[in-house]
């Protein structure tokens, strides 16, 4: 086989190769004398030595060659680096391309600039060592490792121009999310998607370990991606003129076939039914830390698991000042920089230019693409209701017309997707299925019901890879929800956590654009998982949220279906946030109607005046978030009224759970005044909340009253039981709130103990009710809210 | 190829079949007339139907055909149903072989019995739908799926005489924990450690959607477990006959395999150097369903997606109670049962016995195997401290010392392994390394360090799969630690989620024999990872440990190296917690002796006297959890001794955080007494925490004091920094601690404005000086401790 590239190709190539590691090593290293113009002395070396040299190498290979790819083929790519620690590659790279000065104009391209490049480098307010939201061109942070695939799919995902090359580390493809994500193509669509290249980079060692993947047999090795549905092309070597020429061939060869595909499946007129390709994927096996030091100290560094954070480290030994000048001389900068630091004007010209820089990629910085969705009257779907508490409905199913319609208007636009670990139709959002299906690849059997290959519903079972999926497509600039059972979105605290951080990270770069909100709805919740039993019940989700910071983290618990509707419509409206909806799935009763609804979440709490007779001066506020414990509020409010009909109960809900915080730490947090106002200074408070108490008591810790709020929430006791236990059994269902009222109210101490006498009684024949019926008290089932006299 | 079965094994098999799937329809249904004595009516039928009938025909095959092995081959088997929802399945295949009557005794085998058996599945105050601790022989809950694999591993490690026989449904595969667990295959070694007989279902179906491996060609799948380093066998089909036969057939040769690998791995003179072999595994096609109603309503049910719950389910539709009288009927229950409802003998006879029952076998109640570790004298490992602060120490490396002498006197009994993701160096344990190695059964090159087939660390980059394997160790009767990143832990929170509520309900079933408990060994933390940035700087894991119930959490914050001695050997001694132990890796001052570290310790908080000159009446509290707050608390006591010469400060360190909570709360809750002597009731109160601030406020809103509490923690600012301006941009520095006792102490008042200047000049300095120097002041970093005048 003759020479695919030619001498000065490959010259080209390598040149560009070695500039981009100097300005690798320079960062790790250097805090002076960046062109090594006098001898490298101790003087020149930063005193923390930070970084991960390991991967970089590899990292500078694959970007140099898929430039060269761009530029041939006139390629849209993005890339997706999945060992982000690898961060001085990736930075090189942007600032080679012109992207990093054009983002931040002090790091000009000179010697100045190459000064600042790299003392910046994991220096107090400078960069951080992984790629992050502060370098152009990525959407992925690479700290926390499994996510790299399923975010390149999503960014692919209605991009049909878009190849997104995604390097995928040894270490990283040992992990579960990362391991589960190689499925992703039986959802990707080569007519209407872009395509993902992934790129197995095989360095062989983790920090102290060799990899699973590097060493099982290449026959294992291919099979494994066969078995995924990718066709398998190995490059392997640590001889860089051959490497670059194996590399370069096989690119060459893996773009056309990912052409073919998507040429095949994008003809007007095919005969065939479509059916699942096999897409390329590079396995990419070369040295870790390829051309760092070979020896350190007489132990062999290159190739090995040393080479993986800082090869030379202690520079008080004997000989390593001049080890590391000799290696960055290795890559003779002067043959790569003219004598003011800039890259010499052949080399520079190897990179792409404009938006075809990957580091420029409009794709990346998603805000830049994003169009607001075009979002029905989500009014239009309110629960017509005469009057508070007369008619029941189910709010995901409400929510779920709207969804259709938020769909419909969305598929000019192919910028609205929803996500779910097979739950949509469970968590009864099916009325989307009307205007479109789940995405589906694979072939399809006379039972499949809304599956298709344009289906714009994404659902697989993993949470992960639909977390990942998202994020891949909001951070390219489209919008999206994913619903989830309530206990099970745990399985992705780390990724919403990260996500967080990301979006917080990027709020506070000037280039970035705003991205449409993190939407996750979370529903068969806790309190309406009494068949499927304690595995199912955990509300703590909610408290990870709330540990992020304030200019991310909302939280809404929307007690009704047209709260749901008006909290959903902000969400999609919203732009940086995570925001968390928690709402139930099951027919329940209903409270406000339209009007009040928009005014409720609108304040994000309010005085439910119509639900007391006088709640002016009230003896107690009885107040809930969520909708079973506003449920279980109302009923004990009609109890109350039969027990001591002269008690001034106040009632208020709570939609957005941050306007508990002080104003001082949220800005959805009420003024104290206003708090103040509404949950009085004195007066005893009965919380009736959805998740764990002790979130709504670190929230308003600050407040006045604080002392004299009792919230009642879930106490970890779950069970296979009925939806009425649940609240028994966790001391939220109604008798306990009128029994906690009556023992609170300083007036009515001489009638607690005929109300305890009452709860207990109350308890028992509830408790043989259920073991004799299996069902629930008819006057829980039958209950039905009453107008206050 | 003949029939592998005998017409009268084969009539047998399928009997024992018919009886449990009869048991488990009548579970899903049935309230009375367990064996259709009358004819069925509405009556007869459950109110509620719940349940999950997809899977549990496929489950019932499956352990019927175990049975007939473990016979045949006198097999010691464990039985791990990943679609542990299928719960109505393994609840029979218990009860027929009399376990489930042994362990709960009012579940005659009988008429009687059946009835109890159905009424309580699903019923309030009965047992779970799912496979959960109530179950025997069960290991594994199955609600949240993905870790059936990773702990069927961890059971099967040092037990070299035990089959784990793991059912995988075709929706579990589809998650990350379990795509990744396929490889354990590469850490197990067959000369130690039992086998793993990993069965793949494919039943098609998810809950709506078609599954991903039932789908791919053949071709794919055979190729995906080749690559996953197995050898897949296949039976398929849908009519029982021939499904019974291929099914043994299979079986047969695989327990051959089984044997044949072991064999070869155990032989004592073995010439060659032994490899990892392939393990063989089953695929199992099936309809999902099946034997169930084939249509209902006309849709077809049997071997679809509508079957994955309760097939039938408005019994108000006419013919349906019909329907499903035929359903049971169509097992032939009279062929089974005698009139009384008993088991007939010859079928009750195809069952294994004692031990030998899946359900009775003892590695599923590990309590009963566990036996205590033979822990060496920790304070022979402690710190030699003359004074407080005279010297620094690495905490976790004095505790690898430790560990590795736990390790080498476990060598006999082999129930002690660690766990981590590719991190026991990089945390510092690594001494463990001078008595065992890593396991690895791939290929060894020149550069491998301490990885060997007989190690006993566990290492993969996957904190999934270190937790599964920890889990399924311990729930068989063994001891193990994990450590991890502080940050990455929360990659697992659903799991330490989900093993906190199978510890709660373990606890309360009489016959379930205590277990190890599960420690979390949480380092390279928050406060130490300034070179890494954000990405790994979270401390919120302990915020989901402490909304578990007081009866599992329990959450440690050695101040230093001979505190985490005493912590962690009080951990490894302890049965049925969730330990979590928050410590830092790096070099830090050093404050108790062995003996005042075993006080303080016990006493979970204490008063540190040593530290200032007179706290008898403290105008001011300072109080601190967790390594980094502790040292800058004792800090800013130095500075405040500069500052304010007649400061009366008390300090105060928490090591085991729920001493906070009331002890109505918590066991180890301090009493009101206790706390207000040591807090006080009225003085100021600073305290500097290692996690989100919100932790405490939660944990201690019900003291006396709690108002006068200012809590300092991690505020969600992370950077790639120094260590100390970690502290400083979170606001956890000495200068602020010291600063908020200015600010908070009455009598201070008028130092308010001076100390504020000055804490802004030394914020200028500091930031100054980073920024030129990229590294601490010298006065912090060359701070030492001095006894209190």
């Amino acid at each position: 086989m003759g020479d695919f590239l030619t001498t000065e190709e490959l010259e080209g190539l390598d040149a560009y190769w070695r500039a981009s590691n100097y300005l690798a090593v320079g960062q790790i290293y250097l805090k002076r004398n960046p062109l090594l113009e006098t001898p490298l002395s101790l003087a020149d070396i930063k005193p923390r030595l930070l970084g991960h040299w390991g991967t970089t190498p590899g990292l500078n290979l694959i970007y140099t060659h898929l430039n060269r790819l761009i530029n041939q083929y006139d390629l849209n790519m993005l890339f997706v680096a999945g060992p982000g620690h690898g961060g001085p590659a990736v930075v090189a790279q942007t600032y080679l391309e012109g992207t990093y000065t054009e983002c931040y104009p002090s790091v000009e391209r000179n010697s100045n600039g190459l000064l600042r490049l790299f003392r910046q480098f994991s220096w107090p307010y400078g960069i951080s060592s992984h790629v992050s939201a502060q370098i152009p061109g990525s959407i992925h942070e690479g700290g926390e490792l499994g996510y790299c695939l399923a975010h390149a799919y999503g960014a692919a995902f209605d991009n049909p121009d878009l190849i997104v090359a995604c390097v995928i580390g040894d270490g990283e493809a040992e992990t579960g999310p990362l391991a589960a994500s190689w499925h992703s193509n039986k959802f990707l669509n080569p007519a209407r998607d872009g395509a993902v290249l992934p790129i197995l980079h095989l360095n062989g060692y983790k920090i102290a370990n060799p990899t699973v993947l590097s060493r099982i047999s290449e026959d294992e090795l291919s099979a494994l991606l066969y078995g995924y549905g990718y066709d398998a092309y190995f490059v392997e070597g640590d001889e860089p003129e051959q490497v670059h020429q194996a590399l370069a061939r096989t690119l060459h060869t893996m773009v056309l076939k990912i052409r073919e595909i998507q040429h095949a499946a994008r003809q007007p007129s095919r005969n065939e039914a479509p059916q699942r390709q096999l897409w390329p994927v590079l396995v990419l096996r070369t040295p870790k830390g390829w051309t760092g030091p070979k020896f350190v100290d007489g132990c062999r560094v290159e190739g090995t698991w040393r080479a993986h954070q800082v090869p030379l480290a202690n520079f008080q030994a004997p000989g390593h000042v001049q080890q590391l000048e000799e290696w960055l001389k290795s890559y003779r900068p002067q043959e790569l920089f003219d004598a003011d630091g800039a890259l010499l004007p052949d080399i520079a010209a190897l990179a792409p230019t404009g938006h075809r820089r990957m580091s420029a990629n409009p794709h990346a910085n998603g805000g830049l693409l994003l169009r607001a969705l075009d979002l029905p009257r989500y009014a239009d779907y309110a629960v017509d209701l005469p009057t508070p508490g007369s008619r029941r409905a189910e709010a995901t199913r409400v929510l779920g017309a709207f969804l259709r319609d938020v769909m419909k208007n969305a598929r000019g636009t192919a910028n609205f997707r929803l996500f779910g670990p097979d739950e949509t139709a469970s968590n009864r959002l099916d009325a989307v299925y009307e205007v479109t299906a789940k995405a589906w690849m694979d072939p399809l059997e006379a039972d499949d019901l809304n599956l298709a290959m344009d289906g714009r519903v994404m659902e697989v079972l993993s949470e992960h890879m639909c977390e990942g999926w998202l994020e891949g497509y909001l951070l390219t600039g489209r919008h999206g929800l994913l619903s989830c059972y309530e206990a099970f979105i745990h399985i992705v605290d780390s990724m919403v956590n990260q996500h967080a951080k990301w979006l917080k990270t990027a709020a506070g770069i000037p280039w970035r654009k705003p991205v449409a909100s993190l939407n996750l709805l979370l529903t068969s919740h806790v309190w309406r998982q009494d068949h499927n039993g304690f595995s199912h019940q955990d509300p703590g989700f909610i408290d990870l949220v709330a540990n992020k910071t304030a200019d991310v983290a909302r939280i809404y618990l929307p007690p009704d279906a047209n709260c749901l509707l008006s909290v959903a419509d902000h969400c999609l409206r919203s732009r940086n946030y995570v925001n968390v909806i928690v709402v139930g799935k099951q027919p329940e009763w209903q409270w406000l109607d339209r009007d009040a609804a928009i005014r409720h979440c609108m304040a994000g709490i309010g005085r439910w005046d119509w639900a007391c007779h006088d709640d002016q001066e009230p003896d107690v506020v009885m107040a809930c978030a969520g909708d079973v414990p506003t449920l279980e509020t109302l009923a004990a409010v009609t109890l109350l009224r039969e027990y001591v009909p002269d008690l001034r109960v106040r009632v208020i809900n709570v939609v957005d759970l941050m306007v508990l915080q002080s104003s001082s730490q949220h800005p959805h947090g009420l003024a104290d005044a206003t708090f103040d106002e509404l949950f009085t200074t004195d007066k005893p408070v009965i919380f009736a909340f959805h998740g764990y108490p002790a979130l709504v008591h670190r929230l308003l810790y600050k407040r006045t009253n604080h002392d004299n709020f009792h919230v009642r929430g879930f106490r970890e006791e779950g069970a296979t039981t009925t939806p009425f236990d649940m609240a028994v059994i966790n001391h939220l269902d109604r008798y306990q709130l009128a029994l906690d009222v009556v023992e609170r109210v300083p007036r009515l101490q001489d009638q607690r103990h005929a109300a305890q006498a009452r709860y207990w009684s109350m308890m028992e024949k509830h408790k043989l009710y259920l073991i004799e019926h299996g069902e629930d008290l008819p006057e829980v089932l039958n209950w039905q809210w009453t107008p206050a006299p």
